[in-house]
């Protein structure tokens, strides 16, 4: 067993560290925001989003105004405690008083969007069933389509962005990043009619642009050219700009902020793009060359 | 604090979207499948198929009759009714009288499949545990590796596509894709001793088949050429065939509801393949020529 | 619903799997490891490394001391446990009497190294902080950054790794590829202040080094060039040497267990390397030709 002296010794080895580090210290006083809380707000907005769906209750039993105004009220609550947390661990002294006003402000302007980023979301699933041939049903996308979740949250978590909320918008994307491996950052701007299919390992950076109607596969990054200046970079539009009707196929890259893929055009599979595409162009990477051999003649890179 | 007004305005807002879009309208009277409740049919399953990894009490302590009866009849009850009210979605007017029925005999001709789907997956982690140095004992491939959960969900869901029930295997496959990175369409035909490692970023589409003993890593897509034509691609064969002992290395994609890779071949990482492939061929794709320069020569594109 | 007599057939063939496979039989009488412990023992972990971030309560209203030496006692029972039936399974019969008393001295190292971990992990904070213009602050990094994550659970396991613990390492390592799509092989060796950029599809293999201040970005393979012969790999350095201050974008491969990357070097995005590279070297994989059409004209490859 672990001796008490052993214990003893972690304990203030370890206590040394929690005093000396500024990341630990500076808390005190106001609680931070809670992951599982801001989880909770996603979860319960999915809900007023996609009605019937993911409810324990059967909604036909209910009046919908009596639903929506429970479910809206409860969200409320949890989500002004958690954005006044998360305002207050970046409010100077003198910003401290007026917090919480910021805080409702906030909350009220958020719920004010709710019915367009609805909108918004149907329009989405529109584009999900029409561009993918093995979706059965639209419910379908609602119940369990990745793409569907990614965009969901990005859509909540980009208004939060909007409204200048600390921490919130990024534990949100962060949320859906880890359910569906589509990296979305809530800075990034996107249109109408988005449809992203199978969705693992997308990469959609901040300060990228999207119009209406653009529809992307698995494995596509809309990135940077170099990071090297790391936070210099800050505000920066580092990510290009995509114009609307354009496809993205799997595993393009398209870098740099000055980098425009002009309206209608296509991008082939693996295609690696630096530079503007002019509206109406189908970019299409050469295959590396490909060399067939017989197994068994000798060569160890693939075998 | 929210005012009552904006409160009133922003739920009648919704309110309206609720009456006017159809998919929130066309529930009413019937439950719609719950997706927990399919998730639990999962987890439960996993218990029956691999005994003594993932449940909370010591199997040695039970007579496996008991433990296997009780925990199937629990699941049984479960899957009657999602396998129910998913059809009932799907049913005409003339056909909900006998919807429970065949929910009833979905639910036998699945359980029969059981013992022989078990069976599978045992070859499955052989073909793990042979494919992989990095894998110290079977035990761990049972326990952890994401490829075999992934298999496990597919050969699941598979069998519901079979028996033709809406919404299931979908939402399993998904429920996999989210915990693995590994999208494997449910519609997709697989054969024995199927390996992926690593997995993640790994797409298998709809019309995919795939032989005995094949080996996949991750970031492979067998995908489609073009889904421009959306719905009007339904039950067309769009993916590829891969026969017998073909392995695919990591980020190749192979396009192409013809594309056929013959039996024993193998591919090398990143080749992008649209063609056929004969019989026992190593295929390679040449690498992209690599330019080598001193750090600090100007150039911003990677620095 | 199911007959008696089809659920007789179905669970007489099954329990017939149960009695005929090693892997369900050789059980009995030890416990197996708990991959749910295991994941809390996980979680209690990052609250004591990262304290105030996700605790329930608020950190301030208790003495360090009460609350590091309450939680390491939690863990350490939890994990003594899981620690001894991990061991168990592996032991000879000669060896069991004294595998509870190898499961306490496992338990003291890993506790001592503890301290350790979280300046390191503090590094990590730094690293990505400093390599990435989007990050906000350090507490958004430590919130929800799955680098970071990954990186934390990787440091926990290789020590269990490296105190020779079957199973508790790759449960841990899997438990963070699920979450983050980041898969480091718990074996792996990794130097101080290392940096995962978005994450998604990372594979570091068993037999990687890693150098200080090291940034890796999405899709990186750091791979083996062929696991052909399988089990008789086992224990071979398969997997490259990466040297300090190297930066790889993102889905580069570099495969190989002779292939070192040198001092300083920086791998662009896409480079597929099999081969060394001196250090203070700029590796730029030459873009594949891009053809331009425009749209309409036939081909429908991409389209």
């Amino acid at each position: 067993m672990l001796s008490e002296q052993d214990l003893q010794t972690i304990v203030s080895d370890i206590t040394d560290n929690y005093k000396n580090e500024e990341l630990f210290q500076r808390n005190s006083g106001y609680p931070m925001p809670n992951r599982d809380q801001i989880i909770h707000i996603i979860m319960g907005l999915r809900q007023i989003m996609f009605p019937g769906y993911f409810d324990e209750e059967q909604l036909e039993h209910t009046v919908p105004e009596y639903f929506l105004g429970h479910n809206l009220m409860r969200i409320h609550d949890t989500l002004r405690s958690q954005v006044y947390f998360a305002l207050l661990r970046h409010s100077s002294k003198e910003e401290k008083a007026r917090t919480l006003q910021r805080a409702d402000d906030i909350c009220t302007q958020f719920f004010q969007s709710l019915c367009d980023i609805q909108n918004l979301l149907l329009k989405d699933v529109d584009a999900a069933f029409n561009g993918d041939p093995a979706a059965k049903t639209k419910e379908e996308i609602i119940f369990c389509y990745p793409g569907l979740f990614a965009i969901f949250v990005y859509r909540i978590a980009h208004r939060f962005y909007q409204l200048k909320v600390p921490f919130l918008p990024r534990i949100m994307s962060e949320y859906a990043h880890d359910h569906t491996g589509i990296d979305i950052n809530p800075g990034a701007t996107i249109g109408e009619y988005f449809f992203i299919d199978h969705g693992t390992g997308v990469v959609i950076g901040e300060t990228t642009i999207i119009g209406n109607n653009v529809k992307i596969y698995q494995g596509v990054t809309l990135g940077a050219l170099s990071t090297r200046s790391g936070q210099l970079l800050r505000d920066v539009k580092r990510h290009p700009t995509i114009e609307d009707d354009v496809t993205i196929y799997s595993s393009a890259s398209i870098l740099g902020g000055e980098t425009v893929i002009g309206k209608g055009s296509v991008i082939g599979g693996n295609a690696f793009i630096t530079e503007s595409v002019p509206a109406g162009t189908r970019v299409i990477a050469k295959n590396p060359d490909l060399t067939f051999t017989e197994r068994g003649e000798g060569n160890d890179l693939f075998d």
